[in-house]
């Protein structure tokens, strides 16, 4: 057997039989007859030592955390930051091959060097690290609280915040909502593939994440590709985005509206009408309910689901509909609208969205939509289903709007309603 | 007051006080102070007569259906003909304001001549009338047959179907799945707009699915408009197809492929691989489970949705999970992972698709993702959540393939994967 001269933490490449090699990056491994490596892929495979001719080192590790300075921040225009986890936080622990958290500013700045090279990141805050499919109501309301904050302090020009991308576009209505009078823009941005690989968006989404948290408007946006080029971003409403696709670099589209900007690393372009950046005071709202669901409706679907969610306390639902705002009608054996018009006499906030995702509802055009209308179903437009789902506990959270939640719903709070939809 | 010189079914002009007018096809009223009139926008509204201060017949009210003869059809290609409801098969009922179906052929072949003038229709059937988002399983079953005895007649080329649009895809899906050894052409078709209306694609919708109906593929398509002209159609695949709009008339997409065909009136190019038209003899395979259940996971959701499903007696549950596939983790509070692992150790089949729509899952990038795996949730690659819903319950009607449940969810039976999918 050969004597393999590597250690966990060092890009390899090993020489199998029959003149077959493999690259990558050695990891600690507890049985000392097997190397294991983490593959470019993503992969991790065990290879027993025998079956290993020889092996050379392409890259030595380095403990690179150690190695950097912040550089000076002096005249350069003050930001504020809020860490939470998710790809573009996160790279491979060499050692591991698990996910290592860049919690560390001197670490994060290290693997976005350009970001503190043009600003000035006066306070960073890392209020939990999480993928972002665990995150819920509490984390969005301690992401609104640092968030405040950083906007009412009157040296922070904008504030961005750095997030997994599985349920981004939740937090981003969440943002939206609890943080009344908007003064700056609050910019989320992401990566799909982590900074470790070539293909990494993290860089650029970086940097136009900067240059729209420095642009004039108060405005959520999400700021990543624009398109599957590593050319511009896209700034994204709030409310109005969803991601579309799994892994794709521009995952993100807004949906019934166009974005709000193009981004590139040195420049901002207005594509919408915005809310310019101004003086007041932001507000913190964060009431929320989350007795609430979230519902999509399928043919032949039980509509006792939904006496599940009145039998829990459930207090309101947003239901995904067909078409135009459509669900299994009083003529069918499994009648959607005669279970809902039960619900609602009974109290529950009963609300439509399209499952269509793009377009607006209008329940007017078929009888079987006046019908479910007639039941005192709220049609939400062309909001999305993610940004009811949020808006829908935050209006239920306010025991003063008590009565009023159908105005409420209907109330363009945050640009959830697009107004100007052209079809 | 003027005397009013019309009758309900005519379309009418109405002058108002202060220059006002008002057009739209007069109803009959049941309070004789009052017309009703139905707008163009669909709105019915009832003006008291004494407002009115004249009026004009634009259209005199016709019934049309006297009048129309079938063409014949001698030494014209022969193709089978389903019409099961849905704004292709209504028209507004001139003197109630309320739908009308279309079920009488020679009332069909008066709105639609250009049809029956290029093919002899020699079957029509009309198994149901129903708006689709009141069918389910029963109706996909018994449009199955139908499609199976006009495909198994060697007279007939090739068959069309007439859908509402709101379920269209998951009757496309469920076709799909349950006629085996295609021999023909099966071509779902629509219309997003009624054929009253001057925007109504049904004309065109319908000719291309003639044209479609006769080319030499073998497979179950949709055939509808492909952009926003009515300029061509496309010919999407049956399994990969979703409606992505309320209202536009081109609603429906393929998602991760392109469409199949790009069809005019007269002329079909195939832009896909395709099945080409044989002599198998077509198998029909119903069965079917409706013991299913398809779960959109959000932020937050309580777990203890998919105990309810199971208490029910659920034997499988589709999930639209986040990202590359994830759902709330062990580390969760509300742990999804936690709670399928114990209803798949119960004997639950339980599947994965992406709620982004478009791209492929790809459960071992991310720890979370790998420890879901390890659970037994099947990963349905880049399955559309409807098509997987329907392939489900097909799957888990054949006793036959107890225990295989997982190898035959992972089978391509009809296109559900795309094994070429490029990012």
């Amino acid at each position: 057997m050969v004597e393999l001269r590597f250690n966990p933490g060092d890009y390899v490449q090993l020489k199998l039989a029959q003149f077959r090699e493999l690259e990558g990056t050695a990891l600690e491994s507890h049985d000392k007859s097997i190397v294991l490596l983490k593959l470019r892929s993503g992969y991790n495979i065990g290879i027993p030592k025998e079956n290993i001719l020889g092996s050379k080192i392409l890259k030595k590790f380095k403990d690179e955390k150690r190695e950097y300075k912040l550089p000076s921040g002096k005249g350069k225009p003050k930001i504020g930051m809020i860490i939470t986890g998710g790809t573009i936080a996160a790279k491979l622990d060499s050692k591991t091959g698990g996910v290592h958290w860049l919690t560390d500013t001197a670490e994060f700045a290290k693997f976005y060097p350009k970001l503190f090279e043009k600003v000035d990141v006066k306070k960073i805050e890392v209020p939990f690290m999480m993928a972002s499919e665990n995150m819920s109501y509490n984390e969005w309301a301690k992401i609104a609280e640092s968030v405040e904050k950083m906007l009412n302090d009157k040296d922070i020009k904008g504030v961005i915040i750095t997030h997994g991308t599985d349920t981004l576009h939740y937090t981003a209505a969440a943002l939206s909502f609890f943080l009344r009078n908007l003064n700056k823009p609050v910019v989320l941005t992401y990566s799909q593939r982590s900074i470790d690989r070539a293909s990494s968006d993290a860089e650029l989404n970086l940097q136009c994440a900067v240059e729209m948290a420095l642009s004039d408007c108060a405005e959520v946006v999400l700021v990543g590709h624009a398109s599957m080029d590593d050319d511009h971003c896209h700034a994204l409403i709030g409310t109005k985005t969803k991601k579309m696709h799994t892994s794709r670099r521009d995952a993100f589209k807004s949906v019934n509206i166009g974005p709000l900007a193009k981004v590139w690393k040195d420049n901002v372009e207005f594509l919408e009408e915005r809310r310019p950046r101004n003086d007041e005071k932001v507000e913190l709202d964060t009431n929320f309910s989350d007795k609430i669901a979230l519902v999509k409706f399928y043919p032949g679907q039980d509509p006792d689901i939904l006496d599940y969610y009145k039998d829990k306390g459930y207090k309101g639902i947003i239901i995904e509909a067909t078409g135009l705002g459509h669900v299994a009608s009083s003529e069918s054996k499994n009648s959607w609208v005669i279970k809902i018009k039960k619900l609602i006499k009974e109290g529950v906030i009963v609300c439509a969205v399209a499952q269509t995702i793009y377009g607006r509802l209008n329940p007017k055009v078929y009888s079987l939509g006046r019908e479910l209308e007639e039941t005192g179903v709220i049609f939400l437009e062309d909001m999305l289903a993610e940004t009811a789902f949020v808006k829908l506990g935050w209006v239920l959270g306010h025991r003063t709007w008590k009565g009023k939640e159908k105005e409420k719903m209907l109330e363009n709070f945050a640009r959830e309603f697009n107004e100007l939809l052209k079809e």
